[in-house]
């Protein structure tokens, strides 16, 4: 039905996350139709990251430059270290603008029954930063759910005995969300870790 | 907050339709953390594509061959042509697998208001296939929309002339649908339309 390299173009596309069949033939046509400038532009963009993008060498964040713009940045406060578990939360919690720490980026979360172990997520290299860098407290930004908990509990289990503040941060209702539609895990969390107004 | 290299990745992916940013900050990371060889996949195929893909000379299908599968095809009943609005709905009508004539694919529907004229969409090349083809019958099945009922009468009206049988396909109610969620105007056109069942 569709000619070979057209078949072969909406095959490739469906390499993006959350492109099914009828969204690939989509935005095939689109391209060869609408936009073969930004296509081009795509294409070349593609490669060149591939070619180029790794992680820092310091925090494990996605990154061009060896070292990324958030450890080399001499306004960030090196005593503070939040680790998340993919560059997106990184993303999530500098777009919200109050945290002013270094990083560490995790490669996911420990996941036992599919095999995945300290060593496939950079436990290791979070080891060497500690040892490298003066941080004094240590936040950890896991995932709230169960993989994210376990993580988290690990790597306060393997700092136990050094000097640390090590911190979790806190489960509770979202700001501005409606309680009538929070989950009974959430809402649970937040009576435990209520707080007093006076 | 991302690196200048991935930003300039994440706006190129926004090209795609129906991404915005959130999604394409989230393709982007994806392909450089989980699938690094269906990201190169894709960018190799994209630019192969973009150099090879053009329209068929004889339908204006999407094709990397001078005259596509279809219309090269000698099984197809060359006396009956199909003229649709993309390629996509040229697809559609091959997936239902019941109709064995030819095609044209015009560039969109004619519309006035955005300065989309008979010239901007193919007509005259459509004029060509039907002087060059012993077409004996011409199945209008572009769009049910008022651009696509306006493209099909501007079509019917230049053909008036010619010994042609012409078309538009029915409107109706969908096979298989709910007339309950059926809108008044197909509804409509199902009641005008209705065959004799005795
Ligand atoms: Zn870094
Ligand atoms: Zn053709």
């Amino acid at each position: 039905m569709h000619s070979p390299l057209l078949e072969q173009l909406i095959q490739s596309l469906r390499c993006l996350p959350g492109v099914g069949p009828k969204s690939a033939q989509r935005m095939a046509i689109y391209l060869l139709e609408r936009n073969r400038s930004g296509a081009a532009r795509l294409s070349d963009t593609l490669a060149l990251a591939l070619d180029n993008i790794g992680r820092c060498e310091q925090c494990r964040a996605l990154t061009e430059e060896v070292r990324c713009r958030i450890c080399s940045n001499p306004a960030r406060n090196k005593s503070i270290l939040c680790v998340v578990g993919s560059p997106a939360d990184l993303y999530a919690i500098e777009q919200a603008g109050s945290y002013q720490g270094l990083y560490f980026v995790l490669s996911g979360h420990l996941s036992p029954i599919d095999g995945i172990g300290p060593d496939d997520i950079g436990i290791n290299e979070l080891m060497t930063l500690l040892q490298q860098n003066p941080v004094e407290e240590v936040i950890l930004a896991n995932n709230p759910n169960v993989e994210g908990d376990a993580t988290a509990y690990y790597i306060a289990g393997l700092l136990k005995d050094q000097n640390l503040v090590i911190s979790r941060i806190a489960h509770g209702v979202p700001v501005g969300g409606e309680l009538e539609y929070v989950d009974g895990g959430t809402l649970s969390h937040a009576f435990n870790g209520r707080q007093l107004l006076r």
